[in-house]
């Protein structure tokens, strides 16, 4: 993984945040590459779940919600960590993952008794400083809080939304007076998401901030089994789509203790790293517990009519979560491979094409004014239809190496021979085997490897 | 502007947050041609500023920094606004603000003294209880703040950010050290910024939280002159080729008084609202104020070599920022229109086609299962290259003022001719004028009017 970490700095994937100030424990930003990136899986994720499907709308709600939402929803009360003191060295830390670690069982979710328990029946020590002497563990809220209003005396509490469901479940009743849709139906968002965790310095993995891909589907009860299989289906499906090694994934089921307060079921689909099994996706069967406490809380009917039997219900849930910033660092981690090339170890970032951050790479070979001014064309053809970069540096193997480890799937030469007959070399990525092509094909032949999304 | 905030609540562009509760004051969600509109002009953006740049790299730095850096830029201190409060009926608002209503000149910026003295002589009344009775007026910071950490002692206060480009800033260093970059050149950003504002309730105009799309570039500083005028240009074009209307488009030099603390010179390009011309981009020269500051504050090495003179040196900057979601508002309001059609009001949203939504809709005439299977294969096809939608709820006319309202440039109607030559009926929003063309021809049709930024 450190090797993961170097090279998404080194390459500009991400970077620690606030890095000249000595960083800030737990956030990240994406550099030029890592942004690119996220944004491909991004817009391949909108064109899968919402506009290639006719079942889906999509919103974009605020990260500022009415208060009121977060107490309805339970998050006000429920929504915390256990966290246990270490008394000798002040190390805070959760509790289960104290327990997870050291026993190797689920944890999660466990009564704080029970909590208590384990590690003073197993002795778990503290991890830092190796003494065994606790305090009780406790619960802590994971919201965000600040406050709205520049008038102090009248200045009210807001939470940093802790998942960008609520904002989904606020807008359900616009989406049903305004849009064109019925149950079964889908209201999808991406965004940001706030939690004040204590994290685990497991690179992107877990950060105070981090980007969601998610929607709720909206059922009648008596369709989430099914639908909960159909959406666990299409999420295995994605997620081999993106390329990801299907040795290292797999589904788990929570256990009842584990379950978030709202959840019925719950599946997630795990991927290993080098840290163990950990959380990709999630699939939640949230019932009509949202829906139901919003239409308590505010008053406001959020039924809908069953158009055969002509009854109100309020719909039942199913939510598929899709972490997006967690999935660019397991995207870089299952990507990166050490081969040999001439003899050479070569770092090469085996990233699927169509989410790669740049498509093709256009050197001129040789320090030639003709050459420059066809490569230079070239690129600026491309660049029409894809992310292309230039670089006339000169030391072709450097080149190389730049674009492998930032897992560019082609690269095109320019050199001698292009003038005599227009033609350019076209090297692969992975199998680094080289092509001439003519210089007319290179784009068509590019974008029908590479295929596209949209 | 009342029409268009109902039509965007009516068609599911823009609906104010957290409705079922009553709301939160000056915060707004997008609905889903509010977000499909977004993310077009967001790509859009992309596409022109940054990917289709060799001279641009893009970060996505996360919204909480070291608290060091917002002192390091000078927001602690000077990111206020100046509020003063009616004593008799306990309304805050801007002292500028009220003035510049008032009066009608611009008053952002004035020191305190001024402002008191401006409301006093003119004995500028409350604008809700129309008494003259002000507290003097007093300047608040609009940071939101919080605390990240979940132990209460050690908490540490923490900024949500009230501009992107401190992100930019602070990675000045990771980008020099990492992209093959050379002045000049440009670090490019979209996202989210949070302001504490006394807001005036002009929809989008002013929220809480708001998406930036704003880049620095990195110049000499003797270029500064030339480059500002090359943004300015830039700028003022792409405003165009969005399809604002120019007539309502100006240019606007701030006064030194309420130029930013790290601006040396700043334009706006204004929109013309029903309310007054109101700022729609800005281009600040911030000069090497930030980057400066953060040397010093950090210890950091910020210079740059010239490769000529071999001279090291703290770049300058030229910052073109552009406000994402005000200027969905501005769009929507821009292309709204009442026209007749056949005797009757039409309303429709000449949205340029690139950004619009919806592309296509598709119309089988007639409940009929044949003329239903043509019309839902040709939405198939569509949707592989494009927003598309399906309606066969009947009523042709319901249809075309639907989809006139969201601003979708091109409806197809599948009917009994279609059974027999294979035509459909293609009607252009703007003129309504039909034309026949084959089944097989309507894609590229499309495709080719729309044009593409990718």
């Amino acid at each position: 993984m450190d090797d993961i970490i170097a090279l998404a700095k080194r390459r500009g994937f991400i970077y620690p945040s606030s890095l000249i100030y000595g960083g800030l424990a737990n956030t990240w930003d994406f550099g030029h590459y890592g942004t690119l990136l996220k944004n491909n899986v991004r817009d391949w994720w909108w064109k899968r779940f919402v506009i290639g499907r006719d079942d889906m709308v999509s919103i974009d709600a605020s990260i500022f919600l009415n208060p009121k939402a977060w107490e309805a929803s339970g998050h006000v009360e429920n929504f915390t960590d256990v966290l246990i003191d270490c008394k000798i060295c002040h190390t805070r830390t959760r509790a289960d993952h104290l327990i997870e670690d050291k026993l190797k069982i689920q944890a999660e979710g466990l009564p704080l008794e029970k909590l208590n328990k384990l590690i003073a029946d197993n002795k778990i020590k503290c991890p830092k400083c190796g003494n065994f002497d606790w305090t009780p563990a406790r619960k802590f809220n994971l919201l965000f809080e600040t406050k709205i209003g520049i008038v102090e005396e009248s200045q009210s509490t807001a939470y940093l939304r802790g998942e960008i469901a609520q904002g989904i479940f606020l807008n359900f009743k616009n989406i049903i007076d305004t849009m064109r849709v019925r149950i079964p139906f889908g209201i999808a968002q991406q965004g940001k998401v706030f939690r004040n965790e204590i994290t685990l310095g497991q690179f992107v993995h877990r950060s105070l901030e981090f980007d969601l891909m998610e929607f709720e589907y909206f059922i009648k009860e008596s369709e989430w089994q099914k639908t909960y299989e159909y959406w666990r289906e299409g999420m295995w499906k994605w997620a081999k789509d993106l390329g990801i090694r299907e040795t290292r994934l797999r589904w788990r089921e929570h256990e009842e203790h584990e379950r978030s307060h709202y959840s019925k079921r719950t599946m997630d689909v795990e991927y290993e790293y080098p840290f163990g099994f950990k959380e990709m996706f999630g699939l939640a069967y949230r019932t009509d517990f949202d829906l139901k406490n919003h239409s308590e809380k505010s008053g406001k009917d959020l039924r809908v009519m069953d158009p055969h039997t002509g009854d109100k219900y309020i719909p039942h849930v199913i939510e598929p979560t899709f972490g997006l910033s967690r999935l660019i660092g397991i995207l870089l981690y299952d990507a990166y491979k050490v081969d040999t090339v001439n003899g050479k170890d070569r770092v090469v970032l085996k990233l699927h094409p169509i989410i790669a951050p740049v498509k093709a790479a256009v050197f001129p070979l040789q320090k030639d004014e003709v050459l420059h001014g066809i490569a230079k064309k070239l690129h600026d053809e491309l660049k029409q239809s894809m992310v292309s970069e230039f670089d006339d540096s000169g030391n072709i193997g450097k080149m190389y190496r730049r674009q492998d480890e930032i897992g560019t799937p082609y690269c095109i030469t320019v050199d001698y021979q292009t003038k005599e007959d227009s033609t350019v070399t076209v090297r692969e990525r992975d199998t680094t085997s080289q092509q001439r092509l003519p210089l007319s094909e290179v784009k068509a032949y590019i974008m029908n490897k590479i295929g596209s999304f949209y």
